[in-house]
């Protein structure tokens, strides 16, 4: 089973992609999707959306972890990453993916780190799970982290899954 | 040329098209892309996708006008109808349309109303205006009054783009 995590944003989408077999968790690949500053907002949703359904394409994830917004926000940045987390429910679900929400406590708690961990500590934490040889961007650390808390969240669901493969 | 009004929702999304040639103003359609409140997000952003798809493919809009955010409304709200307004957004960029976007006070202006109007105002002033016979529904109305807002806010443009055509 393939799982893909997304941490969305209007100007970077942390994207991170896990093959879970059994009880086992592999890396396959992790990447930020930039999309320029200087565009507007519709050119950059375009941006995203091309790169989610090149993900798609190419990894066939069948279940998505997505960052649920943090509504602490105030209402400007809860609208602009309304607009992106919106392109990337609608693509996830015009691929067929399976959504879960994930909060971004509970995504840091899943990998035994504090709800108030830094970003640093998530992408090191990443790291050591991942047994990656080089700590990932910010942005595609989180995406990853937002992947495994999907994988921890539901291991026996994931597991029964898979052997019915 | 071809205008579309979008009143831009999670549940429902009002759109309504007008004809401008030379200064003329003309109706052409309007209606509501209803999506089930049952459904889960990303299913209702696929319904959106798909009802902007076949009025883009039928009424071939150059320009648009979008109704922007209200930022006074909580983040929760701005939230939600941020990933509406990404989807569309989105849908237009890919038809390039090219998109402007009204705030619903200069919306109301536009049509000579107050920018406290309420909606029965509106829809009332939008049926006068293009001579409609029957009072449209909230939503339609209120697309079709940013798409005579569009029209109002730059007539000369849009008079000289006609006469290149």
């Amino acid at each position: 089973m393939i799982v893909l995590g997304i941490d969305p944003g209007s100007r970077h989408m942390g994207w991170g992609v896990l093959r879970v077999a059994g009880t086992r968790v592999e890396h396959v690949a992790h990447g930020i999707v930039d999309a320029d500053d200087d565009l507007p907002l519709a050119k950059r949703l375009i941006i995203i959306d091309d790169g989610l359904r090149e993900i798609c394409t190419r990894y066939q994830p069948s279940e998505a972890g997505v960052e649920s917004i943090f509504f602490a926000k105030d209402a400007t940045a809860a609208a602009k990453l309304g607009h992106a987390r919106g392109v990337i429910l609608l693509g996830l679900q015009r691929h067929e993916v399976v959504i879960h929400e994930y909060a971004p406590a509970l995504v840091k708690r899943a990998m035994g780190a504090s709800g108030r961990a830094d970003k640093a500590q998530v992408a090191r934490m990443v790291q050591m799970f991942l047994r990656l040889k080089e700590i990932p961007r910010a942005d595609a650390a989180d995406a990853l982290a937002i992947a495994i808390a999907h994988v921890q969240s539901a291991p026996a669901r994931l597991i029964a899954a898979a052997r019915s493969r």
